[in-house]
């Protein structure tokens, strides 16, 4: 089975639901996590999460702090990507790593791991490039407007989702819906902070965390004028499905349709 | 085989040699054209093209005059796209094209067409939103800079090239090279105008027409600043690989190799 896990940032480290989940799907007391910090400017972030991961129960947590274009595709990485049950992508800036990795073996050879059921996770910029266009950066505020969000090609784990992160904290259901009407074939999942999108077989999304996701559908499009407005004026867009999903929510991308768990009827 | 034509736009309709090389691909005598206008601001660019093919000797060709979203998806559009062997997608403004068909069955069946080796062929918009990771729009001039292009999600019969089109004519190498920072696993493929590069299999890559293509390959890159540079700041990248190919020659992309046809030898 195929599972990512967008993390929306700002992990609490004081309520490790989304990493002791993220542990048990990659292996429990089995899994060997590999840890990319190549998004993040902090010289400890790979050594970080690896030492919070082992202390969670994970068998072993590794860095590979590699920096260089050129080193991507050693041997030893390639082989580092195919023993992990569990890798995890740190925040950080997205472009870091795609900039880096986009059109090395290292690219295909993740992408391989996913395919084989390596669970991927990422938080912030590690969660922006689990999709195929993705949000690289932009602006915030509510209403969408042209360019206010620059995309990119991200890894690609999946094609039918547009994730983006931090999303009710900085305000992002504006750029959300621009990337929506930019991108009207994928999904658009915004991620709050300390909340993860777990997608399995790239089509059931379930919730994990602390607070919400925000699903745009943009499928049920009526119309846009995207194409037609300039500089930075706000866009008009019609027909747009809306969910917001809390823990144990779910959201289908076959029927298009959320699930929200009902409470259990008893009689009086 | 699959087969895609992306015409770097103003086709000069005195030199009829794309036109033809389209015809002869999607059937000669036996080629049903349909037309997608959707791009174009012209009422007539759809039958303006449609009367050209025909004369050059396409045995039907007509356009889809739709410019609803949720007109797209009517079972006799669908149809006409099952009966065609050619299909010429007219330029204008890309994202015309993609708001209105992005997610769609409408385009589904345009994808599922090209893989059962229906000839895709489109000029300028229609040339542009055969990437996946499509360029929307942009500034010219020879520097890359940060900002300089806004890409979204184009039809994506090849998720392997980038297309740019009124290539040197409009000069944006500075946006082909900054595209390819930003999506390093694509070919960047700048097309000249009255010039098609034609790309069968998702492999080999042809010139026919009048000017040239320009190809910036970017897995060879060393290093770019890309992720650090800020406001519209010129961006810096090592080690892209160029190629200027004029009509007759080809580049695999698979082995990342040009083909320039030699002279042949003759005794003295």
């Amino acid at each position: 089975m195929t599972t990512l896990m967008a993390i929306g940032g700002a992990i609490n480290i004081e309520e490790p639901a989304i990493f002791e989940e993220f542990i048990r799907r990659a292996g429990g007391k089995k899994a060997r996590i590999l840890v990319l910090p190549q998004a993040s400017s902090l010289s400890n972030a790979g050594s970080g999460y690896s030492s919070w991961l082992k202390k969670l129960g994970a068998r072993a947590a590794t860095a590979l702090e590699f920096r260089d274009r050129y080193q991507a595709d050693r041997s030893q990485h390639l082989e580092a990507l195919r023993k992990a049950t569990g890798i995890f992508i740190t925040g950080g800036v997205q472009l870091r790593l795609t900039s880096l990795l986009g059109g090395t073996k290292f690219e295909r050879e993740l992408l391989a791991a996913y395919r084989r059921g390596t669970v991927i996770a990422g938080t912030s910029a590690g969660a922006a490039v689990q999709s195929r266009s993705m949000i690289a950066e932009g602006r915030r505020g509510p209403t969408p407007r042209q360019g206010m969000a620059q995309f990119s090609s991200g890894f690609g784990f999946t094609d039918r989702i547009l994730f983006d992160q931090h999303f009710r904290q900085r305000d992002r259901l504006g750029r959300l819906i621009y990337g929506v009407c930019m991108n009207p074939g994928a999904l658009g999942v915004g991620v709050d902070e300390n909340t993860a999108a777990i997608v399995e077989e790239d089509r059931l999304i379930t919730v994990c965390g602390k607070h919400a996701i925000t699903i745009v559908d943009g499928t049920s499009m009526r119309a846009t004028n995207v194409p037609e407005v300039t500089n930075s004026h706000p866009i008009a867009a019609s027909g747009l499905t809306i969910h917001v999903l809390t823990t144990g929510c779910s959201f289908d991308l076959k029927t298009r349709k959320a699930m929200i768990p009902r409470p259990a009827l008893s009689k009086a």
